[in-house]
């Protein structure tokens, strides 16, 4: 051992190399988050089509602190305690499960129909934390796998990949998810001996696809689920921004036998900067027989060791913005519904505009969300939106990000939630001459 | 496939066995955590020398109003678009670094000495976070091992238990790390085919023991971890709250060979109820032989996995806060400082006036922090814990929770930084009757 001197030697740098360093950080999934995260800001004079960004409307800073007081004056005005409640649940670290999660389960029987014991929901850091919570659960060794509707958000698939545990694709079809190829491949993997815990789903508008469960699919989901023992992990950031039809019913809604861990985020619908999710898991868990709890206990405990708490502060603007609107999220959120609405719908007519019906581009027409898959004559890789970006000035997102197992080498997701009409039109042009740049070399 | 009809039957509610849940979720480490959480709900009467609270002192729910406003306003004045970049910043996704990374650099380099990059700092929910990231991160593959000091707090353990990282016991000593042992560990486990890739301690006033290493200590433990090669994983919430003595300087301050990966927390020092913890990883990282990065990069990409970003609302009141203190977080916690000491202080005359030398009652004495253990003749478990906190109306904490390979059973935890001295005068007067009766019986 050295000895300690008064001079002392400085050291060699240490160096650590990613080949030691835990396979995630190699793998595409994670590095597709990053990519998209950032390409909107190295390009800043491109039109971009690339982030599912919330608009923030007439958000302003005020409205925090308003939220922040609503909080404030209900917990002083419900709990014995009052004053002092309120500024301790702030102040202090609180239960692992959340400070709000009555004010959340209101807001799911008023905009959901889903009637959740609140000891069954878990406020998590986003709805990612969510994700990992689930995933860490179910992944007990080798043999688990995890189901996902395939493309797939990449959270989803990074998220499994931290917990090493590996994504087997379902064909999403033309509806959202293809039945039979989710009994194919739950069997196939029970064949060759692993263990598929659950069915990864955006049943409503989904990410990256845009599209949507109808209602006799999502009966059949329900009752396959149960048919092949497996969960259903039901993700819904996106079910208010119907495009004029009504609302489909959340499969956590029509599920009659806690199949459905369902993931909510109130991003979209609140407050992106509050970082706000959450779980409900309400499926009972037993050892040896006898029952321990519900998925949510468990899911606690392992929260305890990723975040400990859901920061107070921001659980309480949420549950301000929740009280504000006694709880009817759906409704407060009218406005900017109906202004995705007429986004997308201008996106489309965009397209059909420019895009006739002889021409080799095509694409899907969701009825809300934020997306729309676009299928090109040519590959649309990082390489040519680097391209695109700069020459175009006009960004979007490779859809082969999305896909598990390869694929969508030809397509491409657009997004113009937080475009106006006029920066369509203008991205659209771009992109329009983009793809006659592409055929022109063709 | 079963087919749609309109009415549908229920099915049998689907139930998870803890046996096919990840092994964590079985693990004394994950119990633990909810155990010490939970105890002094379940005993309201009983004084609790449980909890490591920070004390809420003048705390206001008007001070995290006036935080964020401190913040806007320097964000509004400090960048060209003004307001909007503030609106903006709170509002929406921002990068998963953080959005308060200069302001730590700041805060540290006031307080610590540290001298780092803002881009080799992470903004973390909480230092488990920060914890979470790191060790994922660190652990590729089932030759990787932790090394830790050994008692240790139970956030460390249970986060290597997450990512299914061993834990290598590192006797704590008397001055809170023996150097002999830790060189000792690294070489059996290289031995026996492993990789020993960090050492986690507190090297301030620990959690559980209340030990701090002495200062050529620190020189040594920096030579030796270069020697090893093994980089050192520095915890440090409680680095403020020395009782007297000149701060000893942390281990980051002396790294000249970037060994150190610092976590720090806004918890103890600013306001729990935020959630805000960092990470310093200004570790170089390579690919092939070639600069990638930084360790902080690649814990950015682990992070958009896990809660994507840590929320700006709540990073925003934690960057008012050091705003409003001009970085000197140190000199405006000195009041509370000085009430910790004190407290502490009094624990220490408490215990010596009811155990005299003769007794079979011993304990260490810390120069600071929120912790001491106390020596009893007897078995101090959950049981007793039960019996204690019922019979005698007195809460502490049992160490073996904190003890890797097993010990502590006759060993417990004292801390008294949410206590008033009358509180603690009760506490030790009840502590005291449960001495004696368990001698009684003895």
């Amino acid at each position: 051992m050295t000895e300690s001197s008064p001079a002392r030697a400085a050291h060699a740098p240490a160096v650590l190399d990613l080949a030691h360093l835990h396979g995630s950080l190699s793998d595409p999934a994670l590095l597709s988050m990053n990519l998209l995260n950032e390409v909107s800001d190295h390009y800043p004079d491109a039109v971009s089509f690339a982030p599912g960004r919330p608009d923030p409307g007439g958000f302003a800073i005020e409205d925090v602190h308003r939220y922040l007081r609503i909080w404030t004056e209900h917990v002083t005005e419900a709990e014995p305690r009052g004053a002092e409640a309120a500024r301790n649940r702030l102040y202090q670290y609180g239960r692992t499960k959340g400070v709000i999660q009555d004010l959340v389960a209101r807001n799911l029987a008023v905009d959901e129909n889903i009637h959740a014991d609140p000891e069954s929901i878990l406020v998590t850091v986003g709805c990612q934390e969510a994700m990992l919570l689930v995933l860490r659960a179910l992944r007990a060794d080798d043999r688990d796998v995890l189901l996902a509707t395939d493309p797939a958000y990449v959270g989803i698939t990074g998220a499994a990949r931290l917990v090493d545990l590996p994504v087997v694709p379902v064909d999403s079809g033309t509806t959202g998810i293809d039945l039979d190829d989710l009994a194919a491949k739950v069997r196939e993997a029970r064949a060759a001996g692993l263990r598929p815990r659950a069915c990864y789903l955006v049943p409503d508008f989904a990410n990256p696809t845009g599209l949507s469960l109808d209602v006799p699919t999502r009966h059949r989901l329900l009752d396959l689920a149960a048919e092949l023992d497996i969960l259903l992990i039901e993700d819904n950031p996106y079910g208010f921004f119907g495009d004029g039809a009504p609302p489909r019913p959340t499969l956590k809604s029509l599920d009659t036998g806690r199949r459905v861990v369902y993931l909510g985020s109130y991003a979209k619908t609140a407050l992106p900067g509050a970082r706000i999710g959450y779980v409900v898991a309400d499926q009972p868990v037993v050892r040896g027989g006898e029952s321990v709890g519900t998925l949510a206990d468990e899911l606690s405990k392992i929260k305890s060791m990723i975040t400990v708490n859901t920061p107070p502060v921001a659980q309480a603007v949420i549950g301000g913005k929740l009280l504000d609107c006694d709880f009817a999220l759906r409704e407060a959120n009218r406005d900017a519904t109906a202004r995705y609405g007429k986004r997308l719908r201008h996106l489309l007519d965009g397209l059909a505009a420019r895009f006739p019906a002889t021409s080799p581009v095509a694409w899907n027409r969701p009825d809300g969300g934020f997306f729309l898959v676009v299928t090109v004559p040519f590959v649309a890789d990082d390489d040519l939106l680097a391209y695109s970006a700069k020459r175009h000035k006009v960004i979007w997102t490779p859809m082969h990000h999305f896909y598990t197992a390869g694929g969508g080498l030809r397509q491409l997701r657009l997004s113009c939630s937080s475009l106006t009409p006029e920066e369509i039109d203008l991205g659209l042009d771009r992109f329009a001459s983009l793809v006659t740049d592409l055929l022109e070399r063709t």
